[in-house]
């Protein structure tokens, strides 16, 4: 098969810097064409300064015909991103330049890359798995440490590994089951009995189930923790909320002079993106629209993970009777907002978290926020605790799961091991599915990488 | 004087990667500590593959600590874009990564830069003079074909060569006239006589005067060239200008998947950019209201270097007499628009040139591109016809006529030469100043790169 070799911008445009990144069979051939020095057999790792010049193979360029004074960076199969030759040319960023830059390199045969091809290129000529390929799409779009952590992860080959193991032992169970067909005859042998087979299934089947339970919190960490701010009217829950966003834009700010493309409602605390759902106030009322407003805040706290219950320092006996309504599946903190106005005293819930705040003031924020994060639950990602956040990991480990589960009632009916074999072979190929060890469908990679950036 | 490691985004971030540029003298000891190789001994010109920790100096990293997996381009003194030792760090382009590395790169020592201080560093180092630094911010905003031929004219060295070929000869005009005052006294030892000597410092002058002249052009260029649609109402002005502008549009955004960020009212032609002002149609009016309408237009006129003049296919006589008001100090162009709907009968305008159109069905419309770009003027940029695009060197170009001015003057009226000499030198020091000959103050320099973008 012929492979193209393929061009596009790595960058975005607009810095004082772009990159174009040229892979391929003939990348090094076609860039020393609009090059002002011959690169074919440049040595690999090697960084060349000359021109790109709009008139190729010419003598004697004009001024007028350069088009820029550029850094070529030059990669050679194996020992490259995608596997293949390649380069990275390092022009001034002006948009007319990245573009003629690019519109030569097609001219002189090049064509341009599609989203992710390069990346594709990689997976396939087996510098990384699915699982590895598609971390690099997350690691590009991670904004806090929480999502950065479990891209790298992924991206170090954190599934991988753990699949791996999976597979294994699943190898393993396989061949045992076919062991004790083979040897059914051979009455004196001796082999794992059913129930040592039975508990190594099940083994493997809590880890599928465990790593499929996990997307609920990848899914939370990656789109941001919602959390919803309850109360009575007055009780200072847009001072909070503005408290705690003003904390956290300051931190954005910090040395980096970035500033944020869409300001929401989020907070970062401890790498994790927390979300803050907008909700009216809550008290009794008989006026029919107002329990509309009310009844939309439920649906709102419905959609939370997290329950911030703010009183007055003073609150009156229906508040806290009201709070416990929402204790169910939710993780709740008690709020005492206003502390600088109380007589002192103290109360206590049992079993929900008190922090008395002023929101104000901004008086214990700190421990606040520190009751969320520990509300949220989420443990850090370390290599030892795989978190799923890719929908297509899940569903391949839902559709696994459902497979072995079949396995595990055959075994526990005493069917024959040759007539479990389909089943687990299903549940091999299904997990193999995440990180590509079978051959993977067009249309399954088509799939995944239409959503990278084109240059990646 | 003790330099600082300084350090900063190249790219703009958003791509599938971003480049961290640092330079100094600690550039390759200080991210050695974050990177996981010592590159501090490493050859120039060269690339590392390696990670970006969090955990500086640490031996076994976690992944967890992994910030990122990098290349690592290294350049040393003398031969680096700034003339220091330094590096580029290619990252995965998440605004996440490229703040935490830069974040650890601050911790270890290096300082964000200021807008502009590699090329800063570039020049004071003697990389470049500062003409071609300030060429270098030219260049990345250039964004047509026109403007950057000026800025890479420039950067190459233009104007630097232009200029040392000014001061040659000013020095030999200085040679001269100290000549003349030496051997004043030894009548009968030849040397060149006054005449002579006049004859060169005009020379020298119109040449300074040339360039000077040419900012105007320059500015256009930059800027686009203003043309105006002027003609009565329903001539077809509208239907003209969105059917230049669709025509440029798809140019725009052919095979490189950019758009612009502002849509202007602009068309690219021949590289060239003109910038469309928008008037109201003209015609005879007593309403007070409209005629101030027509007021506004004609001011609109007065910006313009180019006016379109539209008729219909079969135009009435006041049309074009009220044409004849406009044609003083601008470039006329007569439209003729409907031509699918003219009754065949051709006219003729003295002196202004016509072209046939049917705006609404496209036809012709490259014959009128075709005489907007000729009305326009502009030379096209080479080596020997300098255009200059830069305020700052105008008014030195302006200062040093007007020194070299009152040489002359002296000069005609038999002044003796060391009399003159103060003013030549001025001239001297005046043209120097454009490529920073001379030691130039912190003051210029700041005000010079501030508009540069950080990380250039």
């Amino acid at each position: 098969m012929s492979v193209d070799t393929i061009c596009a911008l790595a960058t975005a445009p607009g810095g004082a810097l772009g990159i174009i990144r040229i892979s391929g069979p003939q990348a090094l051939e076609i860039l020393s064409r609009v090059f002002s020095k011959n690169i074919s057999d440049a040595q690999p790792n090697t960084i060349h300064y000359g021109h790109i010049t709009d008139k190729p193979s010419a003598i004697g360029h004009q001024t007028s015909d350069i088009i820029d004074e550029v850094l070529v960076s030059v990669f050679r199969a194996p020992h490259s991103y995608t596997g293949e030759d390649s380069a990275e040319i390092s022009c001034h960023g002006s948009r007319y330049i990245l573009n003629k830059v690019l519109e030569l390199l097609i001219q002189q045969g090049c064509r341009m890359a599609n989203p992710g091809e390069y990346t594709m290129r990689a997976y396939l000529n087996g510098k990384m798995d699915l699982s590895q390929a598609e971390a690099v799409a997350d690691l590009i779009a991670a904004s806090n440490e929480a999502n950065h952590q479990m891209a790298m992860s992924q991206l170090r080959g954190g599934i991988s590994t753990k699949l791996s193991q999976l597979r294994d032992q699943l190898l393993k169970l396989t061949s045992l089951l076919e062991l004790e067909l083979d040897f059914s005859d051979h009455e004196d042998l001796e082999f794992a009995d059913r129930s040592e087979l039975l508990s190594l299934a099940k083994n493997i089947n809590n880890h599928i189930t465990h790593l499929a339970e996990s997307f609920e919190t990848g899914q939370a960490i990656k789109q941001g923790i919602p959390v919803a701010i309850v109360g009575k009217t007055n009780v200072g829950k847009s001072t909070l909320l503005n408290a705690l966003l003003k904390d956290d834009r300051a931190i954005v700010s910090d040395i980096h002079g970035t500033t944020r493309d869409t300001i929401e409602d989020t907070i970062d605390i401890n790498g994790i993106t927390f979300r803050f759902i907008d909700t009216a106030g809550i008290r009794q009322t008989s006026d029919q629209v107002e329990q509309i407003g009310i009844e939309r805040t439920y649906a709102a706290i419905d959609k939370a993970r997290i329950v911030i219950w703010m009183v007055d320092a003073e609150p009156a006996q229906e508040e806290l009777i009201n709070m416990n309504k929402l204790s169910e599946n939710k993780k709740l903190i008690l709020v005492r907002n206003k502390i600088d106005k109380a007589q002192n005293t103290p109360f206590t819930i049992v079993k929900i978290p008190l922090i008395e705040i002023s929101a104000k003031h901004g008086t214990h924020l700190s421990n606040l926020e520190q009751a969320i994060y520990e509300a949220a639950d989420i443990p850090t990602p370390q290599q030892s605790d795989i978190i799923v956040t890719n929908a297509r990991h899940y569903d391949a480990l839902i559709r696994a799961h459902a497979h072995l589960q079949r396995v595990l009632d055959g075994m526990a009916q005493n069917i024959s091991g040759d007539l479990l074999s389909e089943d687990l072979r299903l549940t091999l190929d299904t997990l193999s599915e995440i990180t590509g060890g079978q051959i993977t469908p067009n249309e399954v990679l088509g799939n995944i990488f239409k959503n990278f950036c084109v240059g990646k």
